[in-house]
């Protein structure tokens, strides 16, 4: 198979602070649709443009954050076969039965890595109750919402010794790494990394403090759909970051704003198509400002500053 | 790996009837680069975008047309293994050396599919001479030109027995079929086939005569550059197909048209992003005309009868 | 005043078939607002962008078409003088009083152009009950629905004589004539005419029948809500003209649409800025079809041949 | 005539600083085309889309900054009766002859007004040996280059009694004021002039010091043009003030940046149809921030404090 065991990150769970006014902005600002609510109270939602039953799960808590993200894989066999991986990798895991506490998710292995974050895998999980059409299908059944959010795309994480977790995502995940950025003394300050065509699926950036969150991004469709979310989110009076803007970094178009929680939140578009056996991209860290911020051509503080 | 085995349609060599003028629609209206000539006096031309040496080679002829694309795979193992899958599967192989018809190419293993088309596989090819920047990258070096094409995208073939070719792509190559097309006595018209998230690498449609070529899809940025695209074709006064339009199936924004020898050529933007396990589309035969041209909504004629 | 007079095309009544099926098209999908009815049964709708009480009426009738469409100028003075100009010009003028069949509007001066379509002057006109914001103002007050119409824009007339309207726009209504489009013979068979920077705020075709309607067009922010219509057209199986595609008149981006009464309608956006002083464009009417439809290269037969 | 007296701001002459690296800006990378040179080394341009002989003059000084604007007239009527109503407001005016000091022009009046601004109003010009087509015209007859622009869309203002300054456009150019900004004590903070559907021709901010420029504007197609344009920006290492963001006022997308000299340019897309009989929009100056940069919510320093 081409595209093959590790597929995407399908589910995230993230802490939230007030779940009425952060749920109106996920349903109906960033555009979700909501699939259900658990018996403790979580609230299960997705992207229009998603199969799989929901990919994000809001948890009330007394600060915002991640709790964790989980990454489908192909089969049984591979979750199986991972899962050893991951022992053999040094990383302890655990179990979490099917249906458990994630409405529609099949069995989860967890664990944690280098830099203090749950990540989860996973091989089965039920269609949501509304998925895209399949049979001559719409481009969409009913018009997208507010930011038309297309699916979950992507989240970096801040934490210790990301060369490890690198490390990690390709030799347990199997995924590569497009772009790197690299201190002067050459150690890793920040990487981006996929399994697929996605120029990141996930990205990391070095930090002394575990299982941090710096933001969690969502496809839209294009520039157009980036300029239109910021008109959602000025009417919405969202406190924006930075953006519209491109990164040179994955060549993204985007914003980052945050949610009612503090979340720290990406609408992201465009991006080059990824493939393994092209060089990597390097970055020096005094030019990373102009990777991440190409338009502003520097660092804004907050990017290094805030995350949850 | 996630991303592996067969990763993408690298090289396309072409049939075209005047050296000069064709060459002018790929350089300065496509906007591709010439990499190289051959002794043999054909043209070797690849995307901004692309790092590999080239992926587009042009040959007078008397006729327009196909003459064979080369996939790339990721490793010489896989070529190996793969060859022996071809044979398994029934096609017999020959093998090109490396660099004797194709500039920079290593070794290629050559076959030809069910629909008389012949397809080739490689595992190794020189960087091209002017690759997108890798160090603090611009998303460019210098602005893309023309219809600003950033990459060689996919192709439809038209020939004898998909249904072989299908199998064949998904047990040899190991690609995935997110979208199919069926008769209403239930037979194979159309599929579209990919090794990764594009929602095709190439695609199928049934026909009675073997080795027909469609189009050639190159890819755009987002519906503006679609846009663009048909502002640059209209000056060059180039015949345009139809389009802008979207297409249902892959749900691609696009135009098709002729350059100058008379192969189709689509420019392509958009399009969800693929993943093997998510539900085939399928479409019934009455309806492919709405699938092809959403905006429409019929089937177009020269679509079944124009093709080289 | 620098702009003044004659200032727009503020009132269209349209005859519709069927008021349910076709009020929820130009609510729902082309997105304006319902206004109030009539005791007559007429609905008088706006769109989200216009501050006057409405600026398209709908009335059931037998076939669909124009009834008439209305002109607001500056004030009462001007209406005076140019409905002594009218007159002068050797048409016969009628006065419809304030409010009696227009809610919201004040008098109207009506009469009939050689095209045999009715044309009204008004200086007054309530503001609509619900208008743009004015004390620091959002973009919108609530997102644009359907295809997101931001005004009524301009229409097109076919009829006989239309030297002659052209004419009286120029002598009566003060407006310019930034197109046209002329037969080998030197005659007249299209002119574009606008009281502004628009290029256009109305539009004739020479045509042996009087009081014909081609289409009514409404302004879009820009290609990519063009596109963003064709999507919403899709879905909602509305029969497409032609589209989405660039004018060469006007240079505006567009999509010809039928509505489910048969009414033509175009949704329109860029166009360039138009000064009275610049050379006016000619078109030769065996390049019309270009001129028309840039990216096609030609005519289309439903253009000329499908008219209410 | 409906648009007639003063048509639009057609000329504006910068004080640059180094005339090699800035031409290579307003040429390469804004996009306007070089017409002629002065006998004093002054370099007249013009964008794609205008008409008239030059409407930017680039004049060797120390310091970057306005030298004066020029608006035209529909006729030499206009202009006699223009400048005695200039006279009759206060202001004196001299008399430039036609080709004097910018090749093309007809004679022009100028004079100061309170903000400290020369401005002068002309009646003729000749047209520019390169125009758009006006004959079976194609959008444009070469793609236009870097940031595309298309005119010369209008300047904000800095300077002293704006409030003269705006009775002084509506009184004698005959313009209005869509969109304005107060103190809370009911004083004018800025105020955004046109003559025409355009939303502004000319803007002023009260400030101090007399006859400071804040920026000059120039029109770009739309959204994505301003998304490109920044991508243009990025590679030619041009320091941004601010964008790509929206205007509440005008409604237009934008980018503020400076080019090589100091001068803060505008890249400027979209804003709505103004008309003269629509209500004024109304700032409060604690809302200012937001008006002008909707998506960041509140001022950037930049904006009141660096002019030229």
């Amino acid at each position: 198979m081409a595209l093959n065991k590790t597929l995407r990150p399908g589910l995230i769970q993230l802490r939230v602070l007030d779940l009425d006014q952060t749920l109106n902005f996920y349903k109906n600002v960033l555009g979700l649709n909501e699939v259900c609510r658990t018996e403790d109270g979580r609230v299960c939602l997705k992207a229009y443009d998603e199969f799989d039953h929901h990919s994000v799960t809001l948890r009330l808590a007394e600060e915002p954050g991640f709790d964790y993200a989980a990454f489908k894989v192909d089969s049984e066999e591979t979750l199986e076969k991972m899962a050893e991986a991951v022992e053999a990798f040094g990383y302890q895991t655990d179990v979490v039965p099917a249906n458990s506490n994630q409405p529609g998710f099949g069995k989860r292995i967890g664990f944690t890595i280098s830099t203090g974050h749950r990540l989860e895998i996973y091989a089965d999980v039920e269609l949501a109750p509304q998925i895209p059409e399949t049979r001559n299908p719409n481009i969409w059944t009913e018009e997208p919402r507010g930011m038309r959010a297309q699916r979950l795309d992507h989240f970096l994480l801040y934490g210790p010794n990301i060369a490890e977790a690198e490390r990690f995502c390709k030799e347990v995940f199997g995924m590569f790494v497009p772009e790197v950025c690299n201190t002067p003394d050459g150690k890793r300050l920040a990487a981006w990394v996929t399994s697929s065509n996605k120029p990141h699926d996930l990205a990391f950036v070095e930090y002394d403090k575990p299982g941090k969150m710096h933001h969690v991004g969502f496809l839209l469709q294009d520039w157009n759909d980036v300029g239109h979310a910021a008109d959602i989110m000025a009417i919405n009076h969202l406190k924006q970051d930075i953006g519209p803007t491109r990164h040179a970094i994955t060549r993204g178009q985007t914003i980052y704003f945050w949610e009612p929680s503090g979340n720290r939140i990406e609408v992201y578009a465009g991006g080059y198509t990824a493939y393994p056996d092209n060089p990597q991209r390097v970055w020096d860290s005094e030019q990373l400002g102009r990777g991440l911020f190409y338009y502003e051509g520097e660092m804004i503080p907050s990017f290094l500053q805030i995350i949850t």
